[in-house]
């Protein structure tokens, strides 16, 4: 593979990244505060549920990516530790999605950045033990599978369309 | 990139579409009749469409990934051009079953094959002058797309579990 071939690969990853986050950001875009509080199936997640969660998730993605420190550690307890409506004081609608923004504005930036051997180096949630057994447990990996949690979510966003 | 590193990265992506795959075949595996003739949510597609319009969407792939014709182009007008309900005579849930077992490991055999430089030429869906624009648009590209949309139905489906 020349480094022309290196590149496409890469701008192919990165482009899914960014079209399924350009999908969900759509999505909550168009969203109304009272569909924000509308479940997407009855007795299931809520939006603002959701948009909490994947803000969360990306956040998480930082220390795992080796990107540095947590922005919004305090997102983990309302939007991944407990379901939802098991707490009932949320941020503010307008606070989440402004995350939401700032979060995969940064992260598309640094993963814009790196290198073909940075796209292959060891997360941060795989020992080295394991990582030397199982080299495809790499940042690569991690960003496809966030990539893929999206699109999860998007499915069930989906079927609060008319 | 190396030969090991290229080989890595194409490792990478291939666990992730075959990952998708299993979990999808997990889901339909433990499923009962009754349970595949259940609505993903009230008045959304039964579990069975899902099975169909999964594998009619795979089945797609061939053409698409130059690996030769379709096996089931007649599923389209079951699980993709009609929505669920529209057309009452599916065919059984075994057959089913064992067409998307079927493709399933066509596909991912014929991936498994292919060169690096396979993974990044033209599919069939774009033309040669668009390529030429957005070199993206490769097969690679096809790939993540179909693992997201499994993904996408996952999700969908993971709201029948208790």
């Amino acid at each position: 593979m020349d480094q022309n071939q290196q590149d496409l690969f890469i701008k192919t990853v990165l482009s899914n990244w960014e079209l399924a986050v350009k999908r969900a950001s759509k999505f909550f875009d168009a969203c109304s505060d009272d569909e924000f509080l509308t479940p997407i199936a009855p007795g299931k997640n809520r939006v603002v549920y959701l948009l909490g969660h994947l803000t969360a998730v990306h956040d998480r993605m930082l220390p795992v990516l080796g990107l540095g420190e947590r922005h919004y550690p305090q997102l983990d307890e309302l939007f991944i530790s407990n379901p939802d409506n098991a707490i009932t004081a949320l941020p503010s609608i307008p606070e989440l999605r402004s995350q939401w923004t700032a979060i995969n504005t940064l992260l598309t930036e640094k993963l814009g950045a790196w290198t073909p051997g940075e796209w292959l180096e060891r997360h941060t949630a795989v020992t080295a033990e394991d990582f030397a057994r199982e080299p495809h447990r790499n940042k690569l990996n991690i960003v496809l599978n966030r990539t893929g949690h999206v699109s999860y979510h998007l499915g069930q966003l989906a079927l609060l369309k008319k």
